[in-house]
């Protein structure tokens, strides 16, 4: 297999899109990675997104944004695994080119979730559950992580406001970031205060669902021009458990992030601590903390310990959501794991601003299919 | 890149199987195809399926799948392009196994179609469009092959009835395959009989729905045992055109067809005349023509002439949809690609039956998404 490198990033602010289609906030992020990377056309693109279908009533997005971004002809195909589709699409790009088979890939997540007609976002977000185990018995998404977030608690002992350093730290780097969706900062009074969705996540444990794309170039590593910069992806990989909850053998903790991120570490031959910095997968606060500890980073039923002494900060042991996670930044569902792809980009490059990590020679990025079912890890590596 | 080979497939009949979830269907063709290959697990799962999130409100068919057959925590990830989602899962399959990084590699292909509440069938297949320019504007996707088939007959003078070869060659050949949903043979008098669904496409021009699953295993060829038919996959190319018909420089010319055959055949080393096989699209009467033509069988217009003089008939010039193709073994979208796979390796084994073809060195698995917006050719080469 051939190294892989990433040349060029773009993406579009995360927020209520009225006046762009799917297609206009693809080709944004899509031709500002073009841009970026300095190439004249790509070989083929592969597009990371939950629920065009349902949502936009639109198929085969692959041709479609292929065209509309003037690469007409080029392979080009969707990548689905619910909420970690854009992880997902990054691993097929990635894959497409360590084979030797494509020499310019663009990988591109995008999600186009506020203007629909009626309940399809709704009915869309429960697909990532199993339809015939949980959805038909009327469970919602946010409920599945809810049973799994009162769970936790009674078996570690933590309370609802041991979670909230985790949003507090993502509203407060996210204030940094213009594409951010939310860059206003949070209390643990407001965290506190803030109305309940579904006992015990309040709205502040809770991402919000927006409009929005990110992409990403990638090239074989030996083909790169001197004068860029040389971030590789030192490792990815991705695994797969049961959908259904009920299903698991333990439904505390992340077997899926723990594989993946184990055979990443592996691949990249480095260890947790080597990680400058980590997107994870904050769709609710309780995946924050169970992501955490399948990847390394605290023991079990410790996530929240992590959040409360700050270690997850910029300047902490193992800064998170660095540019806001899902919880501020926005999570365009298909789109979020090239978000975070584009923003361990911009930590390696260092590019970061106000939110720049330090040790910036590994970051890496997890992105959660299901409430677990799905999950990708990659790791990049940035070359002196 | 690393040659790829076939060695294990699977499939279930295409009918209404009402008794069946869709992970049934799917786990009867993976378990078939992993019972053929004789290997005791995979390492990865690529799902071709186009409506599963519109159709039976379920995402993550690679998690939900990969769990269903004993294989939880394998990478596994979903693939859509609409009508040609199987093809294109498996070129992601072939990709993945050229790389190095997957040794054993299980390719599905899925749709269940035939037991949906409500109008979601209809709405699914409309995603093959253009949803802002043709879709908005009530133009159905029968309706788009019929615009095409008409300028198609104004242009070089064919009646309706020049086309019934196509239909009556899948009927006779689909007689003999256990696995197809219509086994009766056809006459010229029933085709030209056939209600008319959308001028001029009558009834016996489109291919019948359907639920059915696909499946086959590819693993390095140099880690093929002995004992084992080498089956490789010779070629593998996708292409994609403008899903908007208007926007085609020729819209009776399937520009993806053409370039992803004339690479399949560029990596294979031969021409389109060294193919004793060919699984085409016949999703209508017209892709069958247009397909034969982009793919080097007959000229610009004169697919029919094919089709009259016999020339895809089983001992014809080039048999096509030798077990039934769309027409007659049905049309279950996603799940297509991966049947014209499983049927091209039953040729190339010596396993068709009455309907064997004797030069069986080369087979070609044309699939097509949209109305020839996304192409994926593949050739498979048997080796002595």
């Amino acid at each position: 297999m051939k190294d892989v490198a990433v040349i060029g990033i773009g993406q579009t602010k995360v927020e209520e899109h009225w006046d762009k289609s799917l297609r206009e906030l693809a080709g944004e992020a899509a031709l500002s990675a073009i841009h970026d990377a300095q190439v004249d056309h790509v070989d083929s693109l592969y597009v990371g997104n939950m629920m065009s279908g349902v949502a936009n009533a639109q198929g085969q997005l692959g041709s479609l944004i292929a065209d509309w971004i003037g690469q007409r002809f080029i392979d080009a195909f969707k990548i689905e695994t619910a909420c970690s589709s854009g992880g997902a699409a990054f691993r097929a790009g990635y894959l497409a080119v360590a084979s030797g088979e494509v020499d310019v890939a663009l990988v591109l997540g995008v999600e186009k979730m506020t203007d629909s007609p009626g309940n399809e976002i709704t009915a869309a977000l429960a697909t990532a559950a199993d339809g015939d185990w949980e959805v038909d018995h009327g469970v919602s998404f946010v409920a599945l992580n809810a049973l799994i977030m009162k769970r936790y608690m009674h078996e570690y002992g933590w309370q609802g406001i041991d979670f909230a350093n985790f949003a507090i730290n993502a509203h407060k780097n996210a204030v940094h970031n213009p594409y951010a969706r939310f860059r206003k900062p949070i209390s643990e009074k407001r965290f506190n205060q803030s109305p309940m969705i579904c006992a015990p996540i309040n709205l502040m444990d809770a991402s919000p669902i927006g409009d929005g794309a990110a992409a990403a170039i990638l090239v074989q590593a030996d083909r790169l021009p001197e004068r860029r910069k040389r971030i590789i992806v030192a490792g990815s990989s991705a695994a797969t458990d049961s959908i259904a909850i009920h299903n698991r053998s333990a439904p505390l903790w992340l077997f899926a992030a723990e594989k993946s991120a184990k055979e990443a570490y592996s691949q990249a031959g480095i260890h947790p601590n080597d990680i400058g910095v980590f997107e994870y997968h904050d769709a609710f606060t309780i995946m924050a903390a169970l992501s955490l500890e399948a990847s390394g980073f605290a023991e079990p039923g410790q996530g929240p310990a992590l959040a409360k002494e700050g270690a997850i900060e910029i300047g902490g042991r193992i800064p998170v959501a660095t540019m806001g996670g899902l919880k501020a930044r926005g999570h365009p569902v298909g789109a979020t794991g090239m978000y975070q792809i584009v923003e361990v980009v911009q930590q390696l490059r260092g590019d970061a601003g106000e939110t720049q990590v330090s040790r910036n020679d590994f970051g890496m990025a997890q992105n959660i299919g299901g409430s677990g079912s799905n999950i990708v890890t990659h790791i990049l590596r940035r070359e002196k």
